[in-house]
């Protein structure tokens, strides 16, 4: 038996066009500025898709490319005055930044209400109690792949393997909010593969290139793999893989997202659906729920 | 073979101890301000408790005590005073609260350097990052009791049974610091007692008297037991007990803590030791870890 494949680009596809239809039918147009400091060429790959979407999806994208040797206090100074713009609904400081400057730092100057990356101490707190907030993107994104296979999450055994600030503890407490059970497993977990071997719900967000082999996995479990990791192919280029090894776990679960393909694209998608949140916030309207 | 008893009623002493005598060294004052509103009889009895272990650490202890009919907006008032005021370092405001005040509202106006409950949503956000932070109490101290029986909880099979706001996700979250393998079990949870009997520690957080039986206990297991339940004795009269059938529990279990004299005890000291932390953090001082 072969897997179900869960096909990341279409979901994302079909949630940008119902968040560009609910801006739509709002008659807003939500502002998203993106800043990015420094070349790292990875960061500007995906700080080009994200503004590229943004105007896709009909909202206003703005971009600010501010060199390697910007001063922390200039970039702060930056976020303030986006702050303070109310036509910027969502502000979003590409990571990671220079050395020179504290990230953590950066996000606390964000207003919680702009952050549609989620990242603010108070968003981060907010989402662990339960409270509306701005929900990190990528961990958004796993929820919905996983409620395409499962729309009721409830009491399912869930395993999130990876316990980062950014996906493996926000994806927790989102599948602890969708009343499953929940067990968070990390490389000081002691017989790693049979902790995950018990999960029905499987969230792999480690970062080493396919950890997760077929025997990890229970028959029929559904796999969300996190992971984007480069690998050399052996022939002088480079592939992308995820935190499972894709093949064989095919062979076994019952529903798996492929990478590239599958978590990736929803993450713009949920920066999207945050940012109209974040707008119809600002102007007083409900926010719909994606 | 019978459990060891841990005894919370003397770590807490012995902590409550040491947070007097660092206060004592630091050369600080900590003030404690509660603020209880209507009249409630077990929240007075909290609140005369935290008082008078306040002042017997040697710290200003103050109390506010407001009528039921107490207004919103007036209670507001008063946590902005206390925000404001410089000899006070601790402010709690004793829950629940009437019906016509909103709670969250109130948490989330006293200023989060002053929040020794922990439950501001800046605090939670912290704790949920792994942020240094003040800590909900009651929390803390389930740590601090399974530490007395592992001094490292590092790959320990961890289950925190129950998913408030104020004990069972907190915990979670402490765990998952410690480096334990933590899984959050609740009412939706299939096969509960099973997922109970795999945990080397377990703590059970769910107000449901005496739910934990002997065969839910993995052999040798530490067992945490933060409910507080009160139960007719069948004399006319009422007993407390836990969520764990402490008689049945304590011939499986490794180690265990009774109902009354194990959490309980536990969450003033720990109030304590926040308000102190407080204190030094106001003054610029280092802040003594327990």
């Amino acid at each position: 038996m072969s897997a179900t494949i869960i096909d990341g680009k279409l979901l994302a596809e079909t949630i940008r066009q119902r968040v560009a239809d609910e801006a739509k039918r709002l008659g807003i147009t939500p502002g998203l500025t993106v800043v990015i400091v420094g070349e790292d060429p990875a960061s500007q790959v995906y700080v080009r898709n994200k503004v590229k979407q943004t105007e896709a999806a009909g909202f206003h994208g703005s971009e600010h490319r501010l060199p390697e040797s910007t001063s922390e206090a200039n970039l702060l100074k930056l976020v303030q005055t986006l702050n303070n713009d109310p036509s910027v609904h969502g502000i979003l400081v590409q990571l990671p930044l220079p050395d020179h400057i504290d990230p953590d730092l950066v996000i606390r100057t964000i207003d919680p209400a702009k952050d549609v990356d989620g990242f603010h101490p108070i968003n981060a707190g907010k989402l662990a109690v339960g409270q509306d907030s701005l929900v990190p993107c990528t961990p958004q994104g796993c929820i919905l792949l996983a409620k395409t296979v499962h729309p009721d999450l409830t009491g399912l055994n869930a395993v999130v393997l990876g316990r980062s600030n950014i996906v493996g503890k926000p994806v927790a407490q989102l599948l602890i909010q969708e009343s499953a059970t929940v067990t968070v497993a990390h490389s000081k977990t002691q017989d790693l593969s049979d902790v995950c071997a018990r999960a029905d719900l499987l969230v792999a967000a480690v970062g080493r290139a396919e950890l997760v082999k077929r025997h990890w996995i229970k028959p029929g479990a559904t796999v969300i793999d996190v992971g984007i990791n480069r690998v050399a192919d052996g022939l002088g280029k480079s592939r992308l893989v995820g935190d499972v090894a894709f093949n064989e776990a095919k062979e076994i679960a019952g529903a798996i997202t492929p990478v590239p393909g599958g978590v990736g694209p929803m993450t713009i998608a949920c920066l999207l659906a945050n940012t109209l949140k974040a707008a119809c916030w600002a102007e007083g309207k409900p926010a719909p729920t994606f």
